[in-house]
């Protein structure tokens, strides 16, 4: 061993000691005839002092060493006369007695330090010395801590880690796997895993009972800022379960998690929201419930006062912002131009002032009396000195445009803290999507969900109102992760294949080889997924996952660091059958 | 949830109890007016009785559900009349009141059983039904236990587990590597890990002082009978250690994983034995040292007696089997014909028996007496009744032509115990292997691989000499794992390139991405990896790292269950800008 301590566990009971250390040189300044020395490992930095008058000979050698310079030294620990109480071992130095430069350092392109001067681009090319600094460090030490408390939860609760393969087989829809060609089985590929899900409910059949598997998983699609190419998900599946069953275990989960690695503690049920009430009131399936501001309906109430865009909008509705009565004209133009940016789409905003007198300033006083104002901002609740903003148009658009205003209202309120965590089941998801284009349904979650099973008779009548027994798992405004209750009844699975317009020949090609493993006797079951980049970065209170993956790769799929993809040798294309012709099509 | 209880936990305290079980119907029997049917789940079996005058309706069910079936019951549990100790539920049974079939199921084209009717082909092609076998299942679960307690212990000394990209580029001489076509760098592929070391030394680069990964790791050669085209390594690394601070380390894993998983105890440190010695002693890089019998060296003892096939021999050594004085002709004639398989290589064995009288019989007789045979079971510590069996030739094909007898014999000896393990640390490996094709060495085990510092000087004047930093952990005559301290120093990696043949451009293509990187503060590192599959193989005392694998792969690379690798549609290969053309020379 290089050392008998490392650089953050030295106090000042240790003084007198003789120890050895070895790291990075942080820094060093050079004062009279000492130098001190910054020596730096994972777990902290300690000072080192190199003095002249008694070693002039490491004096000097300890002088030319720069940055980042890996060294070994020997010394004595002693007390310091200028304690520094910002760092744990700021109550000592080690008077140096032996120094050994273990490896030198070319000067890093960016500052080792938690603020460093690197921008994005060299930082990611430089990943490894990225890795260097405390705070990026120390969401990867985050995220081992989260596997492993998730793992030590699942365990101690019978769930059994089960790996499932990462080559498998392509789907006829498999349109985002990536695939890999075999070159033991000329022209045939396999496919990367978009998830584990055949895998889990095959284990499901096969009795496992209940199982886990923190696994990566692959999608091949263009990448969104948050997105990446490979991710990974902690994902589950349990037998003989109703939805309680597993909300209940999961929600187990999440406060283990929040207790051991966060140190908090949830001691109350996490709150429920359907999918229907999480629209109406939030404009959106994964409502950020840190600040209240519901989204209310005003149709019936504004319409009727030749107000034409209210009138003839299908949906109008608004929040109010609290104490944001006093917001300037130029505040609310501001938060206009917000909800008129494309990704918002909303035409305009209307405003409702709450004066401190009780008197009501609005963008369309000309149609509303100010006992009809008042009649609107007591739907809100609305109290003096509040401002009630307004949005009409169609209904869902409006409702997401409603809940992107909240989100950036709160912002500026403030009321989004990050060391605010608020969990919340979004369950009864619609079973189904309707999509006018192609004028058909879509599963909303998967085929294999099972619908609520009160609302089975609906499934013949209304099937966009069947309910499914599908939940997601959403923390302040995330959606960390979600599954269902499976189908298990092979007549309540064909019948669920005939609504979503799949022939049984076209089920039987995409989903056949889970339905014939169906018929050994599957048992009820049910799961979720969780996706570990997101947690740990809500955990790190992160902007982006890529700052929780030792890794990444950018938003063209490439690992900048290790310059990849790349091309490969024409041996090797040869070998795996294959011929490289670009479609001029697919450039863009 | 579908239970009370599992069907492996109800006790004869629990009489009386009402409680619902599901789970599947292992067997029925019809006894009378009487129908017993055991229901079987992960943790176990239970008996249910349906009674045809106590409930007519119920046992008319009952006697028509086929074996697989997934039910549900609840019932009264009662003491059984006859009790059977074998299985932990024998004193119970439970008189079935309500019964719900949960799901019917096709005859399985095997028996659900230990000992199945069903051949490996159709094991595999149906593997969710094979793996409800509880021996199956039982080796998951072992799986599931060892990663955990790998984890639990690195966690507890500070490990980190960092996941590493399962996209990465492919190397120059990446011969084996599986590759994946990038869609959006069109023409460009990543390249899937064939270990994580280039990332993991990274980590040490960057300070994380202490990795560890569970890993997926990926090989696109031709399969031998124990291979698989993707597998698990325990990856791990640490910096500012020495060989020994490795070895303590991970003989501390190997400790933990016995005392938790197979509640043996190691008291002592496990043995370690040179390279040189083991090929020496053992004729193997591995040795299986659950018995002695090691090989004798002969050349000098047996040279000048004008037996021609020994005096032109490089190596002459022998085995001494304990107390086999008494085979048979046809058993020595079966060795013999067991040593000149191919596989072993060698052209006939020549025994002595040491008689019981004090005599020695043996095939060379007539070139050697009595008493030279006597001086030569001397070297053998022969005692009355043994066997020597002694081959001749090239020193490395004989020395391993007598490990494979040695392994022979001793398996026919049951000298080799399943249920016996014999760790040991095979060290002192040699840095390079020349090789006679190509007249030039080779890096025994990567080019990254420190020599041991004692013997740098060789490096000039005898390479063929010079020893590695790396070892290996064998149990049973398994090599589990190996590793190595890695070179930190620049000049010293440069003079190792030289060695290996390499140009400084040919060192740059290849590792020029490392070597960038080490110029920046590079620490002392080392570590190793052991192969899970084998681990748990071992463990569970399986003959294949099949057997451990939830879903593996055939000797074609075949997922013979799901049917992959397959065929993909042209428009994904459109998209992919690839053509797949089958070169003819590529059909084996």
């Amino acid at each position: 061993m290089y050392r008998t301590h490392n650089c953050g566990e030295i106090r000042l009971s240790d003084a007198d000691k003789t120890v050895t250390l070895s790291g990075w040189v942080q820094r060093s300044r050079k004062m009279g005839g000492m130098t001190f020395v910054d020596i730096r490992d994972r777990y902290g930095f300690t000072q080192l002092v190199f003095n002249n008058e008694t070693n002039a000979e490491l004096f000097d050698i300890a002088n030319k060493m720069g940055r980042e310079y890996v060294i070994q030294i020997t010394g004595r620990v002693a007390e310091r006369s200028n304690k520094n109480a910002n760092i744990a071992t700021g109550e000592i130095e080690i008077i140096v007695e032996k120094l050994q430069i273990l490896n030198e350092a070319q000067t890093p392109p960016f500052t080792i330090e938690d603020n460093t001067d690197g921008g994005d681009e060299i930082r990611m090319k430089y990943r490894y010395l990225d890795l260097r600094r405390n705070n990026v460090r120390s969401n990867m030490m985050l995220r081992h801590q989260i596997a492993f408390e998730t793992r030590r939860y699942l365990d101690q609760l019978g769930f059994l880690e089960v790996e499932t393969p990462i080559l498998i087989g392509s789907t006829p829809e498999g349109a985002r796997d990536f695939v890999v060609p075999s070159r033991m089985n000329p022209g045939e590929f396999y496919a990367l895993p978009q998830s584990p899900q055949l895998f889990k409910q095959l284990l499901m059949v096969s009795g496992f009972d209940r199982y886990f598997q923190i696994a990566k998983c692959f999608r091949d699609e263009d990448l969104r800022a948050d997105r990446q190419p490979e991710f990974t998900q902690i994902d589950c599946e349990m037998s003989f379960v109703e939805q309680e069953d597993i909300l209940q275990t999961f929600e187990g989960m999440i406060k283990h998690l929040f207790r051991f690695v966060k140190n908090i503690d949830f001691n109350d049920n996490f709150p429920r929201i359907t999918w229907h009430d999480a629209m109406k009131y939030y404009g959106s399936d994964k409502p950020d419930i840190r600040f209240d501001m519901r989204l209310v309906e005003l149709k019936e109430t504004v319409t009727g006062n030749n107000f034409v865009i209210f009138d003839s909008a299908a949906y109008v509705g608004g929040i109010c912002a609290s104490g944001c009565g006093t917001y300037t004209r130029k505040q609310i133009d501001e938060l206009t131009d917000f909800v008129k940016r494309p990704q918002v789409g909303a035409n305009g905003l209307v405003y409702i002032r709450c004066e401190m007198d009780g008197t009501f300033k609005s963008s369309v006083d000309k149609y509303y009396s100010n006992s009809k104002l008042k009649s609107i901002a007591e739907l809100f609740n609305a109290k003096l000195g509040d401002l009630i903003l307004i949005l009409a148009g169609d209904k869902i658009k409006t409702q997401k445009a409603l809940c992107e205003l909240r989100l950036e209202v709160g912002e500026g309120l403030c009321l989004r803290d990050k060391n605010v965590y608020k969990p919340l089941w979004v369950v009864d998801f619609p079973l189904f999507e309707w999509d006018e284009e192609t004028r058909r349904y879509y599963a909303t979650h998967h085929p294999f969900t099972s619908p609520n099973l009160v609302d089975i008779p609906l499934l013949d009548t209304n099937p966009g109102l069947v309910r499914a027994t599908a939940y997601d798992m959403v923390i302040n405004g995330v959606e960390l992760g979600g599954g269902s209750i499976r189908i298990h009844d092979s007549n309540l699975q064909k019948r669920m294949f005939e609504l979503l317009g799949f022939t049984p020949e076209k089920a039987q090609a995409q989903f056949g080889f889970l339905m014939s493993a169906f018929q050994y006797g599957a048992p009820p079951h049910g799961g979720l997924a969780f996706g570990l980049d997101r947690l740990v970065s809500l955990f790190a209170g992160l902007d982006s996952i890529r700052d929780c993956i030792a890794f990444p790769k950018n938003n063209s799929g490439r690992d900048i660091m290790i310059d990849a993809p790349s091309k490969i040798d024409q041996m090797q294309l040869d070998e795996l059958n294959l011929v490289v012709k670009i479609n001029e099509s697919n450039i863009k």
